[in-house]
């Protein structure tokens, strides 16, 4: 499939799909972005025509049921993509989902059955693995530039809480922080120490959403994995932190320690007669991770057209909820919790 | 002209030239690059087939011609500008155009002049204005968060010198680094400070490419600089800082200080047995500055269609040749000179 | 006695005594330390001769019955200190006691009574309380900087393992990493988050000493602690960082963070072909510490005189105790455990 | 005269005279301060009482009269230094002088060749040398780090006006600016640079005393210096910086660059909604160069004890100040001045 361009279809035309089919459209040289999809075709038009993308659909089975289409981006919304991944791979599509694959394991379970006999190929969107930071700090493993990797820290916290309406969705359909937000930080933690988890031990905090604390879900929480090759890892979650979208880890090893600080939007410095400072990070997800969500894209692409695996597989979108379910299961408990006992 | 589409060619398609044709073809939505030209049309032809850009042709006057054509972006060699600055103005075209507008200013204020009774828009392309870390700066000032400006300090160093033929070829129209490197920073003191330069002394350092001093030009050199509203201003430019490109400055004043630093490639800090420590900054401009190369563009293309004058004016590319010719003088006879010794 | 000078004797020369003698002697100028003592009575003697200290003896309870003396150093083994207090008070005299009071609750608690009873002052050695970036952030906290405290996180890396002969003598007397090294950091958490623990949770980390594994301790744990105001803390040990010393902390609020950072010798950046560098970190806790260790005893010495109380009351002595003992449950039986469960 | 102790007295009880009476009483442990001297002598017996020094006088003849004295230490005001270091030379005492040694060059000539007859040694009080950052930057310059040194930036500033007194004192004996603040950074360009200044060119910028503008001195200047070697260094002063004391350079070579910022009471850094922000740097030159300040004594007594030169020479008291009397005479003809049109 080398020197072809990839022909793709787009399901979802929500927040993330916008900027998935932005990149789509103006920045992957490889790809064309032939048709968008979402039961609000409203919301599908406006995309396509600002883009420049040919055809804007209510049902995404147009999509699926066009021959010409190599692959479909799911971004619809998560109860909605086990079905998509299993109706796209039985038409020979690849597929990239965005995160969760699903909130249940059989729904997933499914998901992954399906891709595996259809033979095509499916990429998970944990964007952050293709953040230059976060990138540096596996390079750094990689190379033994800090020798055996033992403690792991990652603080993750949103300026602000999501709108109640959406934490009320999640819950509906099962979710929580713990596979809402913090999946992320699960796949950042696998991705990075390289083995699986054993055990988790989950804490939630003082609450900072009056509203979310009603719904039953927790906003600020405390997690320690213990993997299986011996790292430990604590994740720090905290949905309001009012200096901005704080995104940083530190890998800690046996031959020294990398860690990676929030991005800035300059590198400014003022000194005045009370403090020194800096402006605040850069603001929220997409413009933090803006080169991250290309990248992935592109990689998603370039293994296609090229043959070569994708680098977030079904197994790394199923790992993350198995621990989220573990999580959910430590904090009800109040003990460790092993993910043997929610993976039965 | 609101809420039209500006039709852009661009003129020369080297470096720079593919650079801007990619902002205008990729990234600038409300500009369409409609024809680019080169005196190497087979380069204009690639350049155009990449991008998709309708029409590439040999002889520019195709595209001054093109009654449809709103606007050129001018990035063919120096001393070519001028002449195109007055064609293109002749038949009523607005003009992005790299710098320095010209050596001489004989022709530069023919270029000037011709624009001005046209009554179309000049923009020079000092990119560094839309830099994010220097717009900080400028905010700053204007927004007196740092009181009155005193002092200035711009360190601008290149990772390594230019091929030796591309010295050879400035030197020969009359270039030196002063106009061909340092010009940015004239600009960008003049920028910052608010003030035109009453006086400059130049002193040039130990050179860092034997072929370049034999050739008689300076690759390392100091500049003071005394502006008429009091602040003095130092430049450090080095053709090679083996650390990679060096872009910081600081303005001092009566209520505070700021200061940028370099860009990175990311936030990583390792720390091993030796040290703590850091990859090197972004290396080249085309790395450090692929936001403010963009910005500079859109600017232009707003500035047209919204009817407001350009950021950037043929008087600022006018003033920092003259500040370059000073302190050619200054270095020759190794003391001060005044402006008005070389702009009669 | 306000304008008094202390009379202060000093027992046991080793490392810690040396440290707090030559402070005594040279930096505290209301202090007269009139003797010191210890069973290696040629190590008293050796500290007194350069210290210009008039008496050096084998015997502390020389110190004791000297009637002039005000106040005793107690810097002795830690099996000692619980005796030694005892003693001391009975006597009338105020002490300085080095952490831990003891290993064991039953001692402790005999020991804070006779201190009560006898209505002398106990000040307990944990210095870290009196160093520059922690009162920094207790005073953040205090002054609502970064509004309500929720989350706390505390690195504490040793630069390498202590000799192995330490550790049995410690593990002899009933002791273990967490408290020996890591009940410093129990005691800042206590200090900063200004309530008590309710429950800990501890993970041994894989070893950096194959010979204290052996011996059946551990050299790195991750341990989290949930605070009965809400605040989660996680503490991370290690008793090897090959970069050094290793010193930081984050409290995160509701209105903000404050972190501080490692301590270094100098403040010099340097860029080369490779990396921007800086040189390791203040090397060990005499470094890094060095005015935290002045302060502290300054602070003993003028609560007597002032007639005070001191900063780190016998009380702050017991309580990291008990969270030693209740990390040391929560390791062997894999579990949080409740301080109640240690703490009968 | 190694393992001999060093007997000192010290002539001029002010500011700095009783910043190293302390170092030497207290932190210096092998050197016996043993009389002070002060015309105003309630000056000296408060020193002396609050050290334990023995002996306070009004007239420090009484301390070169005294034949056990090894060496004095001169902290009298600058115009009263030559006059007592000829005298103490001539009675074999070894001699430390704070800067200046003396604005005219007469004046230190003779006291140079007093030292030389005498065979004593004299240190000048340029305690930057013995700061750690500066002693960073040299280790680096002389271990090849940056490679071939070529550019230096000083930057030094002051965070308030001196008492309008005690400019009005300088100005009297001929002092400026440059004698009185930016000699330190003349002599730490040539300590750094390790070659001879050949010229220099000085301008005066935006006053910040009104008071200081009309007496006729500068408060802020920029300095351009051309060495023998070829290094270019520039040196920025101002009297007032809000935001405290400023004491930062880099040194830039061909293999690299090295640079020192300042130093801070602490490491913490506060994220609120407005902005990241760390506290002011140290105040002034007390807290900033308390290190400096104690090493500068310890290398004189040491190099009297163990036989060796001084690190701090008379002729390196004497090239900043010819280096002043150029800057004073560039600024007055508005020319670059070389250092031999000054010291014919």
């Amino acid at each position: 499939m080398a020197n072809r361009r990839l022909k793709v279809g787009l399901i979802g035309t929500g927040h993330i799909g916008r900027l998935h089919a932005e990149d789509l459209a103006r920045r992957i040289p490889n790809a064309d972005l032939l048709a968008v999809a979402d039961v609000f075709v409203d919301a599908a038009k406006r995309c396509a025509e600002r883009l420049g993308i040919p055809r804007a659909v209510a049902d995404y089975h147009a999509i699926l049921e066009d021959r010409e289409m190599d692959a479909v981006v799911v971004c619809s919304p998560s109860d909605t993509h086990g079905q998509i991944i299993v109706e796209a791979a039985a038409v020979g599509k690849h597929v990239f989902c965005e995160k969760p694959i699903d909130y249940h394991l059989a729904k997933i379970d499914a998901a992954l059955a399906a891709v595996d006999q259809a033979g095509v190929k499916l990429q998970i969107g944990f964007h952050r693995r293709f953040d230059p930071n976060f990138r540096r700090v596996k390079q750094a493993i990689e190379q033994s530039e800090i020798g055996q990797p033992m403690l792991l820290h990652i603080i993750s916290r949103d300026p602000a809480p999501p709108p109640i309406d959406y934490v009320k969705t999640y819950l509906q359909h099962g979710g929580s922080l713990f596979l809402d937000m913090m999946i992320h930080d699960f796949d950042m933690a696998r991705f990075l120490v390289g083995s699986e988890v054993e055990e988790i031990y989950a804490l939630g905090g003082l609450p900072v959403s009056a509203q979310t604390a009603e719904l039953g879900d927790l906003d600020t929480a405390v997690v320690t994995l213990r993997f299986a090759n011996g790292v430990i890892a604590t994740i720090d979650n905290c949905r309001r932190a009012v200096y901005g979208y704080d995104q940083r880890l530190e890998m800690f090893g046996s031959g020294g320690s990398i860690s990676v600080g929030n991005n800035f939007p300059n590198a400014a410095i003022l000194s005045n007669g009370e403090r020194i400072s800096r402006d605040l990070p850069l603001h929220f997800f997409t413009e933090r991770y803006v080169e991250a969500y290309t990248a992935e894209i592109q990689a998603f692409v370039d293994a296609i057209l090229d043959g070569r695996p994708v680098e977030v597989t079904g197994q790394d979108g199923r790992a993350p909820v198995v621990m989220a379910l573990a999580a959910q299961k430590s904090v009800r408990e109040r003990r460790p919790v092993r993910l043997s006992e929610v993976d039965g």
